[in-house]
């Protein structure tokens, strides 16, 4: 086999191997040759090439999301890495392995004027759980810097010491941070920096590898209750008859069925469940929104929990915010293994547990309470489930409307990835099929790469996967489709209501020419160019009768990935919107 | 005349206003609307819409390049400011006053699991002058965080106390921030960065402003040079015989003629002066890399100067980098208001004024001395000027020869701008029409935002403006067309070498077919589709003869921007270059 010369590039590239990183998106450049021969010429890996380096993260993280595991990226030094930091700040928020390795210039470089050079050290520090920063030799070093990671001193014989005397070379305090940098990113999943100079010639090889890195395990946090804190739960719920769980953005198969069986069941419990929450059971609460929205005072009151209880990532639903927000709980529990969000500003318990740990020791404990909290809300669910079919079936062609035709057309068992902002906020209000599993790029909230994660997704995934998406979104992420691995079966839904038709529901100023401009920003502009530039099959609709048999053959198999483009009215798009929550209630 | 209503908004754009900030390039978002409203409501602001915040800040770099004047980027909270990133750190580098105004959430909702939600303060920490961390009120603010700006303390009348003992409101602290913010970008030339939260209700406006900031008049720098300093100089300057300018990236049109003259009489001066330097005199030496390129051994040493004089900002020539670091002068001496690269690590004096300024002081103390120093480079020149000539009329059609065509048939009196980084590297080896005005994003040398600050000085200036790039560039930064503002005389010429053609230059392995995918990354895209959908006159050529009666009519008026794509053969063009330098030695 060939490996790149330089031993650092060998450091980096067996401890990526030990620790099963697999999936490394390249982008090309001269300054990372050395990760570059060293990644591409082992078959271990599986590599892939995308210049574009905002698309390049976001697919990693599409790949990430999806196998539950660290996927890598590969750029060279200078701006390109400042365009990794939309992704990096997703996987920050959005809790999914990232490892950034940048190739940088050697110290004495940087700052003197050379191309391609910037400040790397640290740069996504406030969105990173850890930043290595690799050492070429003393020489090059800067003790401070080191001091301040290990701690370790330098000494005279190439070999810095650290305050307990243990000399380390600097090869053994590169490996040390690495490992370190992989370790997290595994345990905590989320991203992680690792800055790598290398000096010329960076593309010498060897046939055989010149450093040996020893990978340490990483620990596994215990996940234990304590049984007082468990105590003081079971004592609670069982004397609570009103009690919320609300479920974010949540992985599926995640949770044991028994569990959510055993929640089911009880009167005084009402599951509400999020479009990305993945999560479903008939006596659960999807569609959110859909049940919140038409809510006016008394009975916000009579929804308000005593507990609530909440697990999984972060929550989209704006309107179960601002309603727990102001009624708020007594308590609120949020189970989490890494962090937990005050999202409600009420939080008293964080329990750092998985939710199935949880439940296992807890709902055996549970005592069903008789209340009429879930049989209550059950009839206003029922009620609003006629209303919106009856609403759906008498209003015009819209956004709403064509959500409707595309939530019943995706097949089952398939992946369904929902872009930033409108186009998950719509799902929330239907019934999703419950063998689609769904994803969206919720950490931001982002447009920037919903396609490029879509892709990286349908990459990394047996199952079919779909996009949803809007018009902005899609055309802010067109670089996504500039990806040589996209499957055929790969598909793009775009709802192109000419604009950011979300702009239309906020309470913006409708209609002046500063809303066309600046909020809605107006265009004309269509898929139909990217998809012939990029090898997509292209097919545009823009009434329902069309859509309804198009959406029939659009899963068809094919030899190319297909584009399905809706054209809205963008006028009419708000309107239908209000007057559903209206209609609803 | 209609204002956002939020005080703060106000205080932002009176003071952008007070201080000529007249460009405003906002990306659409909702919880920058008191911005967007306020700015795009007063006529004194020329506003301009663009989604892609990676292309809108872009396009104000070009803006502010061209205008020498700060330019302002508005957008909304979230991963939204992030893709300001990669212009941010150009900006940095190549000195170019940007003002970056994120709207942001209160400080109550970040982290707390809200959507669009990061943390913003002192995000671009490692490449921005000053970041303005702006306080909705107190109970917002965290006194840490305070201090460390002023510093001042928290007391109970909603007021902030320094040091000193002067009490200020958060009115007050907001606008001696924002005052410094834009005085620092003024004064400095560079990036700052406006955090600005903002609670709802956001769309709200009134007819009254409430505030009225007070501005500060930035205090100029003094120019003078010490006279010692100068004296030395003087002294050392008439004593050496070999003395070599070398000028970097350079406004046009900022370094008096007088000056220049003077340097060009001088037969032991040499000037070297980069495309991007905009310096011209038949006595200098441009195409640095023409002359350097064929040297070996004793020719360096004839070369190497006793006095090295820089000025102007990033040298692009890799040669003379390597050949100075080599056979380093005795002293290098730098011209800068702001900073001073050690280029060459030989850096000796730090002269902190105007090029102008010191050659003001310095020049009519000079003696001309005589030497074989210009004269006999001057020989070298013209029998590589004749060498290139021939070389040029007998080679294939090429990158190389493509360029010759290029350069030789753009208007007089216009604007260049060059991609990153074969662009500018070959535009290097050709005497450049003295009439063109050159630019190149030089700063971070990134190819992620070529075509969007072409576009923005397309559009701040009354010139024709012609940007040359590569296809990997090009396709990268392909939403910088998704703009509404771009001229109908702005022209693109795209080198499609089918792939990153710089990587077969660099001492890779060429044609393996890692090589091909990870460095090269082949592909058989083209900008047809992308000119259709936005609206470019298309027009492609693939032999010289074509190119030529092409270029003619290319640069005729029509209703349209224009494009043309000339395609290049990748696997000749590496060899052509090669074989040049050997040529012309």
């Amino acid at each position: 086999m060939l490996y790149p010369k330089i031993p650092l590039a060998q450091t980096v590239i067996q401890l990526c191997k030990a620790k099963g990183v697999k999936h490394i998106i390249i982008s090309p450049g001269s300054r990372n040759a050395p990760l570059t021969i060293g990644f591409s010429n082992d078959d271990y890996f599986k590599c892939y090439s995308i210049v574009d380096e905002r698309c390049a993260a976001f697919f990693a993280l599409g790949i990430a999301q999806q196998l539950q595991e660290p996927t890598a990226v590969v750029c060279t030094s200078g701006s390109a890495l400042l365009n990794y930091y939309p992704a990096v700040a997703e996987a920050f928020y959005s809790d999914i392995p990232l490892i950034v390795l940048s190739a940088d210039r050697p110290k004495h470089l940087i700052g003197v004027g050379d191309g391609q050079t910037i400040n790397q050290k640290n740069v996504f520090e406030n969105h990173i759980l850890y930043a290595a920063n690799l050492k070429l030799d003393l020489k090059d070093d800067d003790t401070n810097d080191v001091l301040e990671a290990l701690p370790i001193f330098k000494n005279l014989e190439n070999k810095v010491e650290t305050l307990l005397g243990i000399k380390k070379t600097i090869q053994e305090y590169n490996e040390e941070v690495i490992d370190k940098a992989i370790n997290k990113a595994l345990l905590k999943n989320g991203p992680v920096h690792i800055n790598v100079p290398f000096d010329e010639p960076l593309y010498d090889m060897v046939h055989e590898l010149s450093v040996k890195p020893k990978p340490t395990i990483p620990e596994n946090k215990t996940l234990q209750i304590e049984d007082a804190i468990l105590g003081d739960c079971i004592k609670d719920w069982n004397a609570a008859s009103k009690k919320m769980i609300v479920v974010g953005v949540n992985q599926p198969n995640q949770i044991e069925q028994r569990w959510l069986d055993a929640l089911a069941t009880d009167e005084s419990v009402i599951v509400f469940t999020e479009t990305t929450s993945n999560l479903h059971h008939e006596a659960f609460f999807p569609s959110i929104d859909k049940l919140i929205g038409p809510l006016k005072g008394e009975a916000f009151s009579k929804l308000q929990p005593d507990i609530l209880l909440t697990f999984g990532g972060l929550i989209v639903s704006k309107k179960v915010k601002a309603f727990l927000r102001t009624y708020k709980p007594q308590q609120h529990w949020h189970i989490d293994l890494k962090k937990a969000n005050d999202t409600f500003f009420s939080l008293s318990n964080v329990i750092e547990t998985t939710a199935n740990h949880f439940f296992s020791r807890f709902l055996p404990e549970i005592k069903p309470v008789k209340s009429d909290y879930h049989p209550y809300w059950k009839r206003v669910k029922e009620s609003r489930g006629i209303k919106h079919n009856n609403y759906l079936k008498g209003v015009v062609f819209s956004d709403l409307k064509a959500f409707d035709a595309i939530l019943g057309a995706i097949p089952n068992d398939t992946v369904l990835q929902l872009g930033n902002s409108s186009t998950v906020r719509y799902a929330q209000l239907f019934d999703l099929n419950k063998t689609l599993n769904v994803f969206c790029n919720r950490g931001t909230s982002g447009i920037d790469g919903c396609t490029s994660t879509a892709i990286g997704c349908a990459v990394a995934n047996t199952k079919q996967t779909t996009l949803i998406t809007g018009d902005l979104s899609f055309i802010y992420d067109s670089n996504a489709l500039w990806n040589n691995y996209i499957p055929n079966n790969f598909r793009i839904i775009v709802i192109n209501n000419q604009g950011g038709g979300i702009f239309r529901i906020l309470p913006g100023h409708k209609n002046t020419e500063n809303f066309n401009t600046y909020f809605e920003t107006n265009h004309h502009l269509t898929a139909e160019h990217l998809c012939k530039m990029y090898g997509f099959k292209y097919e545009a609709v823009s009434d329902e009768k069309v859509l309804k048999t198009t959406l029939h053959s659009f899963y068809s198999e094919g030899d190319q990935p297909k584009l399905l483009e809706i054209f809205t009215p963008k006028n009419l798009n708000d309107e239908v919107l209000l007057n559903y929550f209206k209609f609803i209630g």
